[in-house]
């Protein structure tokens, strides 16, 4: 395979993606939510969370089990509390379930300052970290967490897997600062259950601290990997039972049952959502120093935290945003030849033509 | 030195706080305050953060430096944002501060389910944890950032410290559930500059990648130690970084100057809060498996965590709960002989009667 990457026009990959959504039964505006949500994650070079991932875990949790309803409709709870919104999505579409409820979280935000979106019945909206930076791109501070999928994470000295890879995501308008948002994006394992896998196949290593035998030891063989860790020890852990517990209070059941149909009766397997926005405005003092205005004062900080001979130091989103250049740069989404034969396959699944390689442009 | 701990009434105690603050000029509520939360920590078995910290803070940082005005009054600036207040704090004692916020964002929660409020021109309020564990255990989920006093972190890969040791703190309602709030709340760096010197006066290693020498080589030798590492490699360090930001957005300036008073003219030297409260009842999609109520929802998913031969694991928050229970059980605060003699030394100094070891009762 080469490491080439190729330019695909991002009107050319939502066809496709829109399209397989919809052969799938999910409606226009899911349809639309699921393109535009992948081509934004490729356009920033996220290959974790591209729309092959995507559609791979629609036939896995999705559509295809029990975890998703194509077309369903999200319930709004009367909360009685003016700044805050709980959705029961009926397993509705995560993509569209999520771009949905930050636009609402940001127009309470306009309102009040502050703004949430708890959504109950939920299924997996892929990159909490899109939904933050379009969120920041738009000049707001925004934060997501959800429950993932499967409980494949030990807790801190645990030897069982009792937690979600549970990730936080928070976004900050800093382009008018440094030219991009500052999004801080991660799971709370040291590592994904892919990358043990892939250390499978390819006979290696893990990284030290990252997982555990079935004793709760810690092994850097991947075929003796039986659970996760935390990444950071306690401090890991502590983040990754946030999601846990928001979602318990939102309406999420136990998490070792979570997106296993049929394990118990009578208990919901479902992740939950939560969604904050923030105005920027409503946490100004307003008295900077040197008569800076906010952006200009975040631009100050910034600098100071990577100069002083740490020029060489990223800050969180930066690579994000040289993918984003790229992308820019080539007029299009970036794929490898493995990825294009990946396209190709979904293509061939919903009666689509597939990209010829050859008519594509080699990224710059 | 004995290991035995000594039990101090809360009233003695807070007596002797309250005259150490009121010695230095605070009103009678900052010295209230000051010794309530004091009384809190010890209770909670929190040594790093009790009175004589909070004493040895205000000698370095605070009243006795420029950055603690005692009798400060708080500014709230009109926002137009219902839920969220800004304040300006004009220095005034941390806790009373902390505790004034944490008050008004429960009250803006209870009506809008969200409620936040920032401060700018803050001085160091110790102990993040103890105002979020206060809000949970009057039945809020509550969270807590602030902008540590010193840069003494360098950024991921790194060489010079340009970040605070950048706190947060989760506190949830989780007492009825497990019996006590669990909190999660720690320093952004992997180890507190104290344990460094710690470990230099006693001659021992580093734990590795805690510390890097002044080329940002990591090192575990603390007498080559330039500056702090972020835990958790770019994860702790986007977690430092939000810190910064919401300090940029809210007035604070550059991290390296802060607390480092006349270093840079006309500029502000001062740390930044940001308090939010959330009640439970506003992200309750109220639609728990098996007919829960959401505290036994809650229950039930903690109980999932830590079961399933995970019981030796400990939830977030319960090293505190089992402090408290032996502050409880031996009815006021347990301190060693050597903390005792230090707060011999603050009696001395504000002209109080010291404590009589021989007349305290040795902790059970």
């Amino acid at each position: 395979m080469s490491e080439n990457f190729y330019v695909v026009p991002i009107s050319k990959h939502n066809d496709l993606i829109a399209a397989a959504y919809a052969h799938r039964g999910f409606d226009q505006e899911e349809c639309e939510a699921a393109a535009k949500f992948s081509a934004y994650a490729s356009w920033h070079g996220i290959r974790t969370h591209n729309a092959i991932k995507a559609l791979h875990l629609d036939d896995h949790f999705g559509s295809k089990s029990e975890g998703c309803v194509p077309g369903a409709r999200i319930e709004k709870r009367e909360t009685g509390f003016a700044a805050s919104q709980i959705w029961n999505a009926n397993k509705k579409l995560g993509q569209a379930t999520a771009y949905a409820a930050m636009d609402e979280a940001i127009a309470m935000a306009d309102r009040y300052g502050i703004g949430q979106v708890s959504v109950d019945n939920a299924f997996h909206y892929l990159w909490g970290g899109g939904y933050v930076m379009e969120a920041a791109e738009k000049g707001y501070i925004a934060y997501t967490n959800c429950t993932a999928a499967l409980a494949e994470v030990v807790p801190f000295m645990g030897k069982y897997p009792t937690l979600g890879t549970n990730p936080h995501s928070w976004g900050f308008p800093t382009s008018d600062a440094v030219g991009f948002p500052v999004v801080i994006d991660w799971a709370t394992s040291v590592v994904a259950m892919g990358r043990v896998q892939q250390f499978q196949r390819e006979g290696t290593a893990l990284p030290p601290d990252a997982a555990v035998d079935s004793e709760g030891a810690m092994t850097t063989d991947p075929n003796q990997v039986a659970a996760l860790t935390t990444f950071g020890k306690h401090k890991g852990y502590g983040l990754s039972v946030i999601n846990e517990i928001m979602g318990a209070f939102i309406g999420g059941s136990l998490p070792t049952i979570r997106s296993r149909w049929g394990s118990v009766e009578n208990e919901k397997h479902t992740p939950a959502f939560y969604f904050q926005v923030i105005h920027p405005d409503a946490v100004s003092g307003n008295a900077f120093s040197q008569g800076r205005s906010q952006a200009e004062n975040v631009k100050s900080v910034l600098e100071d935290i990577v100069g002083h001979g740490n020029e060489q130091c990223l800050l969180p989103g930066e690579l994000e945003a040289r993918a984003a250049a790229r992308s820019k740069q080539n007029d299009g989404l970036l794929f490898t030849e493995a990825e294009l034969a990946a396209f190709n396959q979904v293509a061939s699944e919903c009666n689509q033509l597939g990209w010829d390689i050859e008519s594509l442009v080699v990224a710059k």
